[in-house]
């Protein structure tokens, strides 16, 4: 009889998210009224711009004829979107054919777990976007959790505090093997510093670390002080793939589409280059990005489409200054939300599911509390800023009222 | 320093088709004005109907305006998608919760390996579809490869060939924990009767293998006596998963759809349904299926897609028939390629890649040598009806010239 994977059994809860809608539809079923807004999961809410959904419709029409119909995709992208992630979301600081187009930083996050293997530490920010953890158990790289810590045994969880400025320290990270880096921070919403990142690449050097940097958030950053790409540092090309996605930037969530950067210039310990493994994972369990997808994310790499993309982003970041403020006002103390859609509150001591609960119960705000990102999280609160401008003030309004410090 | 994923190092060549695409292109070099006709990579190459395109074009056109935009896509697929699969695919056989939408059967091959973990031993059917021994060998189920037998060590083949009928022997599925079926088979285009079906059923619940039952091309079926999924069988819900695919059925080959069954009654060793833990996997390294190849899909699962559907694969029926007719004038024999759309043709002693490459220089055809698909594959080429009807008559035209028993 077929044992189940003990690696799966070890996965603790059901995903943050889950829980969360769990929660949120037994409060709809005592409360069917409520007029609920959510500032919890980071989804986009604001339309997919013109030029886009038009190259959408001429894929489709190419489609139902015979003349233009095409069928598989080349396995990973299409030449021109390779090239022009290389050159518009890189700047031709990495060579098209270092870019690997997928459905999405999620989903290559999980594959990248394949690539990796079961015997290999990997390091994460403790808070961080739980699938780094999830996929990590999953596959085997980690023991089971421990009740005191509430951590997985095995995994190198990096605490991202106010207390060291959300940047762990370089020398916690002796033994690492994989370290995942996001910036801007899901959920804490920091940015690292172009010098924060050369400390991380000048250590990842030096103790041959491999780092995945995830980008899903880079378009929020507007100041050139911070890198919106792990490749901006002299010699990350040899520590670091970088992962990338047109979610947040184009509105994408549903559409799905992303990359990978893998330069040819990463190696494994015996020489093989990363790239080489990469590509059979690709051609293995994967069958391309769609077509659909493809065609629309092309027209976004145009300079019209980049503009358009940015005008997307400019609304959520005005929602987040809203939000910012009210909850500044509230006397609490909140981080991120600068260059990122996350705010990052600091709960004065109360408990990231008690303020969640309570957000929900009094004020009809869906958030996700801090805990649900690891240990570190708790006694914080995220609130993503991707609604409707309207929903976003009305939030501000109950915040304000309701929300305060312990 | 990094190590690499010695199970990934294990994989031996390049992904089948990528070494084909490789000797076309050299062959293209040099021959830059051959008239090259594919009946290689079983590719789709007839447009996808109106009713369904058009709902592509009804879906961008929702989200590109604020009133109708929507985020991610719910995680196992649109609950409507669940149902008309269910009642469409299934006839209600199976439960809507028991569907899980995905962007294609690869990748939950894929992800169904990570399901399973590292301890279990596979079983594939020899020939097979490449994927089911690659991910297999990926994600640590396996040894080195043998060099007298081409296998690698710990997978279980199991030899599909004329002197079995293509049906391994019940009695040779002891130790196997897992094992993949496909039908109609890739690559032998062979298809289990209802009486074969069952019986394996009955071997699976007696020694309590997991069937993973590929139904990529039951479309092809055209006759109730075979089986168009597994859950026609008495029994098979507590020992089998189906994978199933819009890719042949309505040339979504690049669009990206297909979908999971997992029963509720299936369950692991220890009592733990295997349902919980796909849902695990699926939240944790996947993000839902495109919304936009969804929207297709839900137009593919009406009565007029269907029909739509149909008329598109009677046409590649036909052209199987064109392409069986000219390999059985030359005298060689032929498997497959009724409810197929696929040809396996017995070389008669000569060696996959020799008549590979002969059909590539004399008749510049791409086919598929056979050993590709497994060791008791050599001697055997396959053949794919999925060009167009005019490219399949002038290839029947070349095969009857050229082809020829050694």
């Amino acid at each position: 009889m077929v044992k189940r994977n003990q690696d799966i059994a070890k996965l603790q809860s059901s995903y943050l998210f889950a829980e969360i809608a769990k929660r949120k539809q037994e409060f709809l079923k005592e409360n069917p009224d409520a007029q609920l807004i959510s500032l919890g999961i980071g989804d986009t809410t604001q339309p997919i711009p013109d030029i886009i959904t038009k190259a959408f419709i001429a894929e489709a029409n190419k489609l139902n004829r015979s003349e233009t119909y095409t069928g598989y995709e080349p396995s990973f992208g299409r030449e021109e979107m390779r090239e022009r992630i290389a050159e518009k979301m890189y700047n031709g600081a990495i060579s098209p054919d270092e870019v690997f187009v997928s459905d999405g930083s999620k989903c290559d996050i999980g594959r990248l777990q394949i690539l990796f293997g079961s015997n290999c530490t990997i390091g994460v920010q403790d808070p961080s976007y739980p699938a780094y953890v999830g996929s990590t158990v999953m596959t085997g790289k980690s023991g089971h959790t421990d009740k005191e810590s509430g951590q997985y045994t095995g995994i190198r969880y990096l605490p991202c505090t106010p207390d060291n400025d959300f940047c762990p320290k370089a020398e916690d990270l002796q033994g690492v093997d994989v370290l995942y880096l996001c910036s801007p921070n899901n959920p804490t919403g920091q940015v690292f510093t172009k010098k924060q990142l050369e400390e991380y690449v000048s250590v990842a050097r030096k103790h041959k670390i491999i780092i995945v940097y995830d980008t899903a958030y880079s378009a929020f950053i507007r100041d050139a002080k911070f890198p919106s790409s792990i490749y901006e540092i002299e010699g990350a090309k040899e520590v670091a793939l970088e992962t990338g996605s047109f979610s947040k930037f184009f509105g994408f969530t549903g559409v799905r589409l992303g990359w990978t950067v893998v330069p040819k210039a990463l190696c494994f310990e015996d020489g093989t280059p990363v790239r080489d493994d990469w590509m059979k994972v690709m051609t293995t369990v994967y069958n391309a990005a769609s077509n659909l997808a493809q065609a629309g994310g092309l027209a976004a790499l145009t300079d019209e489409g980049m503009q358009a993309g940015k005008k997307l982003v400019d609304y959520y970041l005005h929602n987040v200054d809203t939000l910012r403020e009210a909850v500044e006002s509230t006397g609490l103390k909140c981080y991120g939300g600068v260059h990122a859609p996350y705010l990052w509150i600091d709960l004065d001591g109360q408990s990231s599911w008690e303020m969640f609960d309570k957000l929900l119960q009094e004020a009809h705000l869906v958030t996700t509390p801090g805990i649900g990102f690891g240990p570190s999280g708790e006694g914080f609160l995220r609130m993503s800023a991707f609604g409707t401008q309207e929903a976003i003030q009305e939030a501000a309004r109950r915040i304000t009222r309701l929300m305060q410090p312990a």
